[in-house]
């Protein structure tokens, strides 16, 4: 039985399933007072529809990647975020985020997006709180990632340093 | 029987053993022409007396980590390369770095060191060829880390950038 066919059969049984659907109260009260209509809930489940998170992203522009990459990149992955819109018996994927992490130390965050539509009502930041407090959940005491320039001020306000002590993040391409 | 043991034993199964005692020809060539004495080998084994990595991360002044995350940190990086010198049948660690990744796309290297007795010999140059051969070979093309203000042009020597395109590493510590 897919995972969200259970959630609506027996609500109780997901929610408190490891590594399942999740719904954070707290967390959901916040993302649903921003007034986006219906229900905004998150998931650290694994199992996403392919071609939906493409969709995501494409409505982003972000550029195509082989589906075989990004299902080995998900189940790879430390933690894989999504957060949906629930409308009566459906749900659209509205946001992703994922680390990679070492388990211990180090946790990175990559590919956060939420979908134009959706943008600059709060979600954003709501979905990066929900990764951290997952990752801190984990006793990961350092969270990194790489910001595009435009999105630098987005995460310097969910306390996110540029630089800090001098600190350069530095990219390598294969020639 | 340890690794170690093996190569003596046998030298050419654990050449040829994926993920255990790797000698690469030319990289050692590379690192034995340094003129360091004795004999110069990298791993990607796991198996590293978490003792000798204390002592090699005390060596250069970093701060001691509590081991059983050290452990957890290493069972869970993607890659872990040391360097080792060889002398008669002992060896010393000597080098070390890991790999974080999603297995597909990105690595994020860390804790690169070089124990200071073989620092400036062109050792860690050849110990991060190594990591960066390995990552090529899996077919990830974007390899990132985090420097120390001190290490940027070590890192721009072998083809790393600094904020490519104003993209900004950043870091969140909780409160
Ligand atoms: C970046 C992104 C995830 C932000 O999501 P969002 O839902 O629009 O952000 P929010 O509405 O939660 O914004 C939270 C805060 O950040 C600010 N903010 C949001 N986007 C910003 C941006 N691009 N630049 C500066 N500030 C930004 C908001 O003004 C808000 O500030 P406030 O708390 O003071 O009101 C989203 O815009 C997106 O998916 N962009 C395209 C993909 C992308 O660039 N991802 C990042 C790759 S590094
Ligand atoms: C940084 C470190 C790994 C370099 O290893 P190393 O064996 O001394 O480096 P190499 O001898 O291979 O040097 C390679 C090149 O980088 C240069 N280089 C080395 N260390 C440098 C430094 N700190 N700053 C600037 N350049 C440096 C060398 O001059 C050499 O240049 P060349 O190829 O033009 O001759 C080592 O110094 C070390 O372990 N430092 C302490 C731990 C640390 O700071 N790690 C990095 C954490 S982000």
């Amino acid at each position: 039985m897919g995972f969200w066919k259970a959630w609506f059969s027996n609500p109780e049984a997901i929610t408190t399933a490891k590594n399942t659907f999740v719904e954070e109260e707290k967390i959901n009260a916040k993302a649903n007072k921003k007034n986006v209509g219906n229900h905004i809930i998150f998931s650290t489940e694994r199992e996403i529809d392919l071609y939906q998170l493409e969709e995501l992203c494409d409505a982003v522009g972000w550029s195509r990647r082989p589906l075989r990459k990004v299902k080995k990149a998900i189940e790879h992955s430390f933690l894989v975020v999504s957060m949906w819109q629930v409308q009566n018996t459906q749900k659209h994927l509205i946001g992703f985020a994922r680390a990679t992490s070492d388990h211990a130390f180090n946790a990175t965050i990559w590919d956060v997006v939420v979908h134009p539509k959706f943008q600059g009502k709060g979600l954003g930041k709501v979905l990066m709180q929900y990764i951290l407090k997952q990752l801190r959940s984990e006793e990961i005491s350092n969270v990194t990632l790489f910001a595009d320039p435009d999105v630098v001020e987005f995460y310097q306000s969910l306390g996110f340093m540029p630089d800090p002590e001098g600190i350069k993040g530095m990219f390598w391409y294969p020639h």
